[in-house]
C-alpha cells in the first residue's frame, strides 16, 4: 500500500480573491464527483476538502499573504493518467484565475509515501532527496547499528547506515579522498584502517604494495558491494593485510600499549557529528577517543586521514577542528572538498600529522 | 508568506486498529486545541482532518492496507519547536500504539511551500531534489528562455535555464567532460562552440593555447559567474577568440556554404529531449539540423562534443545514439558517463569523430 501525495502551489503578488477563485473551480471538482467539506479556519485563509473516488483526498487552501496551496493523496492502483489530467485541469483555471498576480507555479513530483522501497535518504544537512532505489538489496540490525544495502539505479548498490548514505559503488572519489588522492605512496607501509567495513579502502590500497594493512568489516558487504571491495573481503588475511572483526577501541588501547605504530591511520568508522547538541555529545566523546589513541599509534612523519561532514556544516567542522587544536599531543591539518558522487552534497576530508 | 508541510508515516505489516489508534492520539489533539473533522471515505480507511491555531491544518489516514498518514501544515512566523514536539508526541504514541506491526516510521524534512526562493529543483528523471539555495541573484525572461541565477550554499552561484540546472560554479568536471576530459591537445587548433554561453568551455580553453575559438554569449553570466567565465566574457574579442551574439543555425549554414571547418566543436546549446514524445519533436528536429551541420563543418579528423542526459534516461539516449548512426555524414562516437557536481545525478557525455 503506497500514497501518492501531489502538491501544486501558486505564489501570488497580491491575496487570491477567495468566491471568485472557489467558484472557478468548483465544476473541475464536481466533474471529478468529489464531495467538498468547507473549513472555519479562524481567519486563516480559505480551506476546503475533498473526498473522491478510489480513496482519492484533496485540500485547496488560499492562504491570505498571497498563496494557494493544492494537495491531492491517491491511493496506489489509481488511475495516474486521470489524476495527471485532474492537476493539468486545475493548473490550467488556476492560471486563469489567478492571472496578473501569478510570481510562480509549482508542482513537484509526488512523493511516494508508504511505498516497498524507501526513496527519500535526506542529506546530512538535512534536505529532501529521493533517490532513484529500485531494490532493497539488504537490511538488517547488526549490535550497533542498522545496515541497509539499497539498489540505485544509477550508483549501483549503496550502504545505508542508521539512516545515513554511507558509500555507493560509484563512490571511488571518496575512497580517492579518504587516501589522500593520491599525493601519499603507500608502498612497502604499514597502515591502519579503522572501519571501512565496505572494503573500498582496502581494495584500493592492496593495490598499492602496503608492507601490511590492518583493519575490519562488516560482513554484508562482501556480497552485495563487490564493485567497492572486490574480492579483498572473501578472505580475513592477505598477503600484505589482515582483518579484524573486533571493536577498535580495545585493539588502539593494546597498540598503544605495545609501541605498536604506522605509517598511516585512515579513520572510516563515521562522520563526524552534524550537532553540539547533548545527544551527540557521546559521539563527540568517541571522535575525541578515537583520535587521542590514532595520533598515539602514529609514527613522527605518519599521516591520519579522516572524513569530517558536509560543507554546508560549518559549526561541526569547526567545532572539529577546535578538537584537533587542543589534542595532547600537537597537529597540524589540512582538508579538501571533494564531490562524493552518491552524497548529492559536497563532502569534507582532513590530514592530520603530527606537528 | 509560506507553508511548511512536515509528513510522518508509518508502514505497516498489518492495518490498524482505527478505533483503538484514534482514542490513543485523541488527547495529542485536544492538548493543542485542534478541532476534528471526521470523513467518510467511502470504505478507503479511517480519514480525520484537523483545524488548530495559528492557521495549523493536520490530516490523519489510517489506509487499510496498513499505513498510516500524518501531514502537519503550519505557516510561516509559527513556533517551530511548538511543532516539532507535536509531531514528536505523535510518534511516539504511534510506536506505542502500532507497536509490533511497525515495518518503517519515515518523517521527512519538512517541504518549504511558497517561500521567496524555491529550493526544489527536480533531476532530469524527475526526482524530487531539495536544494541549498538562499538567495535569487539574477531572474528574468529572454526571448528564448528564462533566465535564473540562483545561490547555492555549497555549490556557488548556479544558471538555470527554463527550470533546468545548467551549470554551477562548482562543476568543472562539467567542463572539463564537454572538451574530452583531457584527451585533446587543442593546441593551434580551430575551435567552435555552439552556446556555452555561461563562459566555462571558453575560459579552460583559451588557457590551452588555441589558434582561434568561435562561440556566442549570453549576457548574465559575466557577471555572476564569475568562477566558472573568469573574464574572458568582458569582451566579445580577445587574442585568440570571437564571441558571437547570434543564432547558431544562421552561422553554421553560412559556414557550411563557405567551406569553413574545424577541429573542434563544443556542443554546450541544450541537453538531448528527455523523451521521445509529439511535444519534444522539434527538439529533437533542431538537434538532428545542428549534429548534421556541425558534422559538415568538421575537419576530417576532427572530433565533436556533447553532453547527453542523465543516465537514467536509457530510452533518450539510445533515440540519440540512434540519430548519431542515420547521419547522412558516417560517424563513430564514444560516451563516458561524469558526475557533475550540481546535478545530483551522474551524466552521459559523448565524443563523435567522422568514420
Amino acid at each position: 500500500m503506497a500514497v501518492r501525495h501531489y502538491t501544486l502551489d501558486f505564489k501570488l503578488s497580491a491575496p487570491a480573491d477567495h468566491s471568485a477563485t472557489v467558484r472557478g473551480l468548483q465544476s473541475i471538482f464536481q466533474e471529478q464527483e468529489m464531495t467538498e467539506t468547507v473549513h472555519d479556519t479562524e481567519g486563516h485563509g480559505y480551506l476546503a476538502t475533498f473526498i473522491g473516488k478510489n480513496g482519492r483526498f484533496a485540500i485547496l487552501r488560499l492562504l491570505s499573504q498571497g498563496l494557494v496551496t493544492f494537495d491531492l493523496q491517491c491511493c496506489e492502483g489509481d488511475d495516474l493518467a486521470q489524476v495527471d489530467s485532474l492537476l493539468n485541469a486545475l493548473e490550467t483555471k488556476l492560471n486563469i484565475l489567478l492571472h496578473g498576480t501569478i510570481q510562480r507555479v509549482k508542482r513537484l513530483p509526488a512523493l511516494q509515501r508508504g511505498g516497498e522501497v524507501d526513496r527519500y535518504w535526506p542529506t546530512a544537512d538535512g534536505r529532501l532527496i529521493e533517490y532513484d532505489i529500485d531494490e532493497v538489496v539488504f537490511d538488517k540490525d547488526s549490535a550497533y547499528q542498522n545496515i541497509k544495502i539499497l539498489h540505485s539505479q544509477q550508483f549501483g548498490n549503496i550502504l545505508i547506515l542508521n539512516g545515513d548514505v554511507n558509500l555507493s559503488e560509484s563512490d571511488l572519489p571518496y575512497t580517492q579522498a579518504i587516501m589522500g588522492n593520491g599525493r601519499e605512496h603507500y608502498a612497502g607501509k604499514e597502515i591502519l584502517i579503522l572501519g571501512g567495513g565496505d572494503g573500498g579502502i582496502l581494495c584500493e590500497a592492496v593495490k598499492l604494495k602496503p608492507k601490511m594493512i590492518t583493519m575490519m568489516v562488516i560482513d554484508a558487504c562482501r556480497t552485495h558491494m563487490r564493485k567497492t571491495c572486490g574480492n579483498v573481503l572473501d578472505n580475513l588475511k592477505g598477503d600484505c593485510y589482515e582483518v579484524l572483526v573486533e571493536d577498535c577501541v580495545p585493539i588502539l588501547k593494546k597498540f598503544v600499549e605495545e609501541g605498536r605504530t604506522f605509517d598511516y591511520v585512515i579513520n572510516d568508522l563515521t562522520a563526524i557529528p552534524i550537532s553540539t547538541a547533548p545527544e551527540e555529545e557521546s559521539t563527540w566523546e568517541f571522535l575525541r577517543l578515537i583520535l587521542d589513541l590514532s595520533i598515539k599509534v602514529l609514527r613522527p612523519t605518519g599521516k591520519y586521514f579522516s572524513q569530517g561532514n558536509c560543507v554546508n556544516l560549518t559549526e561541526a567542522l569547526s567545532e572539529y577542528e577546535g578538537l584537533l587544536r587542543k589534542l595532547s599531543c600537537k597537529v597540524d591539518f589540512s582538508k579538501e572538498v571533494v564531490c562524493v558522487p552518491s552524497y548529492l552534497e559536497l563532502w569534507m576530508f582532513y590530514t592530520v600529522w603530527k606537528k
